[in-house]
Formats: structure tokens, C-alpha cells, sequence
């Protein structure tokens, strides 16, 4: 069917009587649409020249059908969770998502001057992009509705965790258990750009270390590139200390699996010798066995989209927050033990 | 800048007698350019009204400078790196990326009868969604350039490893290490869909084992959802059999990951008394010591928009197949030590 003029759901819905959702069941298959209700849709659409897809869009009140989702990259778990979680509830609205890839700070920089949104989408999702107040008048001037993703936002809606409560779950876990020399592998990407996620959870883990009256030393930070093997050298960083850590909080678990490498091969026995907590809850934590703190990803990326059709409707922008939850497993352990397991281990080596 | 008229990159390099690339890199602020030729470029342009990035796409030869990408799902390792490799190339040629998630088989065909890619996009990358006789006309219907992604097309262009390759490179690796009761576990989807990669596979498999003369007993294959739990519940299901087998191959990392899972709650040390191999290479096989044949995921994504693009640009659809290869970890082990363990496994059980 060529469409021949605009006619949205909502034409269809008034002409028959019924509601949007019915005429949206209805042309989409979905059962729960009694057989002659959607014969009398489907002929109503076809004779409108009803065209499903592009015009579903007109149901979410946009004119392009379509959301740019804005993200660093797509191949790590977080974020393809997070995209994933958009995707589906804005193809359930019969919206297209199209994906913009920054990776470096220049593609942002670009990105934001050069603004290829216009006309092209009916709103965006901005996930973990870190938004200078440049970026943020360039976002604003598209006129459309904006959310951002994994960051509170003081102009935009947003969803996210509160990070540095996140980092405080990890690191009072680690405090309940005797640990006072606690490390922070930390991250950076190669633009040095300051991530939200990593300043709220390196915060939190001073704020947490401050509560409990822990004296903090320089030298228990290692800052990485982010992924594995940034996790194995920050490990190697750490247990080049004078005196090393007995446990530490990693920025996330893909960081906290490369630190687990580098242990594995020195021979420290985890959790008897060195307690590791993280944040994620990544699929792979409960396979290593991985103490964590779950964040909600796909949560994130399906509220974010809610909260984007709800503006292209009309509704004012509003903050959504995620909890995050500890997640204790066999990566971590009381010092007591751990102490002893290090002298000896000190002694084997 | 509001486009009065369509005007590409083309137009702006023949009316400055320079190359199509030098505009490009003018425009997008990369370096290489003369500050004087690029002034001129830019003025050039702005006197044409040329808005960079929807008319970047005609530099490609598209008419709405985007391609849809169908997906079955986009948060697991195979899908969102493919994705990341087909959005950079696309993004590079100036063209966007529309991710079209159809994870069920009622999507699919949903997707297909509705086809909303029409006057959508430029071209469509189909990554390892199984194309019947009704899609591909559909398909092909649409008039523009389709790439299929990880199993090789009779109609469309292709970009593929060649499965049955794969898995007979990781069971010859079993078979030259003396197993011969070899199991497998495969994967169907909920909707019991045949998916080409697990068909070429689990052919392989059986095309080992006939080319080793080995007996092939059909309590040795384990039909399971794809993913960790179905992998765990394979193992569960293979160490039911009556003489269970000494090594297994695993369709896919993923799956062996969670084979892994059932052994070690089993008791059963790898590689001394199960060997284990698989197929992927994800991130986290090297830290789980995995064995696997390495397929190239990013680089079939960067490979099938290349191939698009080409089209795009006039050229006839072609095939690319890419080379998969056996990585030997730590996760197999010859048959001789095996049996020796299995044996004491089982007087301790």
C-alpha cells in the first residue's frame, strides 16, 4: 500500500469508534481483537491508505516516526542493553530507532556542532555522553524532546542509578567486612573525558571510606582505560603498592573480570586473599562468582524511551531513578581470614 | 543552515574542482585539508545551501541517507558487535544506521509483510534472521540493496564464516585428542526456527564424526534454548546419558559458559575429566580459559555495510566469506588423562 496522504491511528480510532490501541492491536496482529472488529480496522485503514509503520508515528504525535539514540558504543553489555531496552519500547509504539555511534570526544564534538537530528527524528536519547553546556544549548535548539541516560540531568529528563550510592553499597559491603585498605580501580576513556558514572561512584567511594573514619591514600586509586585488560593492569597497579589493598571496588565488573585475571595469575587466592566488589551485574558476574552491585541496564534504555514518547505526546519532562541492589557472591570475604591467607601467600612468594 | 535544494557533495567537488573526499574532510572538520581550500569548500557549500549530513548521502548514491539493519536481538556479544561494526563503516559514509529488533518469529513476519523500510532507507543489512521464500520476495520487492549477515544468500549479497567449517575445526581438535564419544549442544530459539548457523553446525558436527569413522549415538546431542542457562541445562541434559560423553562441543561461548556452570557444580575439572570447545571467541572466553574457533563478528558487520555501500553506489551484490580459527585454551585435553579422571570421579561419586 502506497500511502497517499497522512492518516494516522488516530483517524481510523475515530471514524470506527474504538480506540487507538484496538486500531494498533488490530493492524499489527496482536490478538485480543475480536475477528470482525479487526476486519472492519484493516478495511478502514486500507480504504484511509493507512500505512502501518510510518504512520504510527502520528499515535506518538512525532512527524518522522523515528528516535535518535546517542551512545559512545554499542558492543560492551551496558550499552547494548541499554539499546536494546529503547528499541523495544519504542518499536511497540511504532517508533524507528536510528543509532548514532561518538566513540571520541572529536565525534562528539562533531556530532553536536554538525546536530544531523534535524528533521530526522521526532526526539532523542542521549545515553552516558558526557553534555558540556555547549552540547546542551546545541541539544536544546533542535526543539525536541530530549532524554538522557545514566546521568541526572539539570535541563533534559533523564533516567539513571544513583552512582554514588552505587559505589557506597560496594564499598560499605567491603567495611562491614573488617577492609580497611580498600582500592578503587577506577576509569578514563583515551580522551581523558570525565565520565558522570565514574566522578559519582569514585566519589561515593570516598564519601564511604570518609563515613567509616578510613584514612585515604593516594596510593589505593589506579586509574584505566575501561574493559578487561584496563582492569588487569589496574590490578598489577595496586598490588605494586608497598602495601597492597586487601579488597577492592572495581568501576564495573568487565573491569573487575580483568582484575580477577590478573589475581588469578599471581596466585592470590579470591576471596581468601583479596576481596573484589564491582558494579553491573553483568551476565558473566554470577559465572565468576562475582560480588556486585546491580544496576538495571535494558530498565534504563525501556524507561528512557517511556519518557521520551510521554514528551512527544506533550507530557513535561521528568527524572526517573533506577535502585541498585548489592549482589553478594564468593568474591568477597572478611579480612580476618584474608589477612592470614596474604602472610602466607607473602611467605610462597 | 536550512536546505533550500538538494544539493551533494558532488556538486560541491566539480564546482571547486577538487575530490569528493577532500569536501568530505572539509566539511566534517578533518584534518588534511589546506584552511584555505576548506574556506573555500565551506563557502562553496553554504553558498549551495549544502547541509552536511543528509546530503552526505548522496555521496553514497541513496536517496534518505540511512539503512536499516534487521536484527534478532542486540544485547548479546554477536549481534551488538556486528551492529558496532556495520554502524562505524555506515556512519564514516556519511549514511545513518535504523535498527529494526525483530527477536520473535511473529515479528518476523510482521516485519516482512509490513515492511517498513520502504522509502525508509537506502538499503537493508539482515543479520542471521532466517529469510523463507515469502521474505526474500518481499525483500527483493523493496527494490534496493540487501546485504545478508552469517549464512551465505542465494538472492541477496553475503557476508559469512562458513559454520560447518567452524564446527568441524573445533570436533577434528577433539577427535585428534583421542575423544570419541564427543556430545553436542545445540540451540533452537523459542519459536523452534531453524537459524542457518545452528543447522551448519550441528552439520559439521555429524560430518566430523562420519570423516573419523566414529559412531554417532543421538544421546550425545542436546537441544537447548541458546544462551547460559540453556548451555548449563545442556550439560545437565548430556551428563544424564547413561555413558555420558568425555568431550562436548557447544554451539556457541556463550553456551559453553554455561556448560561450564553445570560442571564445576558437578565436580567435574576441566579440562581433566571433560573437555569443552565452542565457537565465537567472546571477550570473557579467554578469561574462562575457554578453547574455541574465533569467528570475526565486528568485522562481518564492517564487511556487509561495506558490501552495501558498494551497491548502494551501482556495483553488483557480491559474497565475502571470512576465515574462522581454532584458539586453544586451557578448556580441552587428550582423551587418555580424561578417562583416568572420569574414572576417579566416579568412585568419589
Amino acid at each position: 500500500v502506497i500511502p497517499k496522504q497522512d492518516v494516522s491511528m488516530e483517524d481510523v480510532a475515530r471514524r470506527l469508534g474504538v480506540s487507538i490501541s484496538t486500531v494498533s492491536r488490530a493492524l499489527r496482529g496482536t490478538p485480543g481483537v475480536a475477528p470482525a472488529t479487526r476486519a472492519r480496522i484493516v478495511r478502514e485503514a486500507e480504504a484511509l491508505s493507512y500505512v502501518v509503520s510510518p504512520a504510527a508515528a502520528s499515535l506518538a504525535g512525532g512527524k518522522t516516526g523515528r528516535v535518535g539514540v546517542l551512545v559512545p558504543k554499542l558492543d560492551t553489555w551496558f550499552y547494548s542493553s541499554v539499546v536494546s531496552g529503547i528499541e523495544k519500547v519504542l518499536r511497540e509504539a511504532g517508533l524507528e530507532t536510528s543509532v548514532y555511534c561518538v566513540p571520541r570526544a572529536a565525534d562528539r564534538f562533531e556530532f553536536f556542532e554538525q546536530l544531523p537530528l534535524r528533521r530526522r527524528v521526532d526526539g532523542v536519547i542521549v545515553v552516558s555522553i558526557p553534555l558540556d553546556t555547549r552540547a546542551e544549548s546545541r541539544l536544546r535548539a533542535l526543539g525536541m524532546p530530549v532524554v538522557v541516560v545514566s546521568s541526572r540531568s539539570e535541563i533534559f529528563a533523564s533516567v539513571s542509578v544513583d552512582d554514588n550510592r552505587a559505589a557506597r553499597q560496594a564499598v560499605d559491603h567491603l567495611v562491614r567486612a573488617g577492609h580497611r585498605r580498600i582500592g578503587l580501580i577506577r576509569t578514563v576513556d583515551p580522551d581523558n573525558t570525565s565520565w558522570a558514572a565514574d566522578k559519582a561512584r569514585v566519589q561515593g567511594y570516598h564519601d564511604a571510606l570518609a563515613a567509616a573514619g578510613i584514612d585515604q591514600s593516594n596510593d589505593l586509586v589506579a586509574t584505566v582505560p575501561w574493559g578487561i585488560d584496563g582492569g588487569a593492569r589496574g590490578m598489577e597497579l595496586l598490588l605494586s603498592a608497598i602495601d597492597p589493598p586487601t579488597a577492592v571496588f572495581c568501576f564495573s565488573d568487565e573491569v573487575a573480570m580483568g582484575a580477577l585475571r590478573t589475581l588469578r595469575r599471581s596466585g592470590i587466592a579470591v576471596p581468601e586473599a583479596m576481596s573484589l566488589v564491582s558494579v553491573d551485574d553483568h551476565p558473566m558476574a554470577e559465572l565468576a562468582d562475582l560480588t556486585t552491585v546491580r544496576q538495571p541496564a535494558s530498565e534504563q534504555g525501556t524507561l528512557a524511551a517511556e519518557l521520551l514518547i510521554e514528551q512527544i505526546r506533550g507530557a513535561e519532562p521528568r527524572h526517573a531513578d533506577l535502585a541498585t541492589q548489592l549482589v553478594v557472591r564468593h568474591s568477597t570475604r572478611a579480612l580476618a581470614v584474608a589477612s592470614v591467607l596474604i602472610q602466607s601467600t607473602d611467605r610462597v612468594g
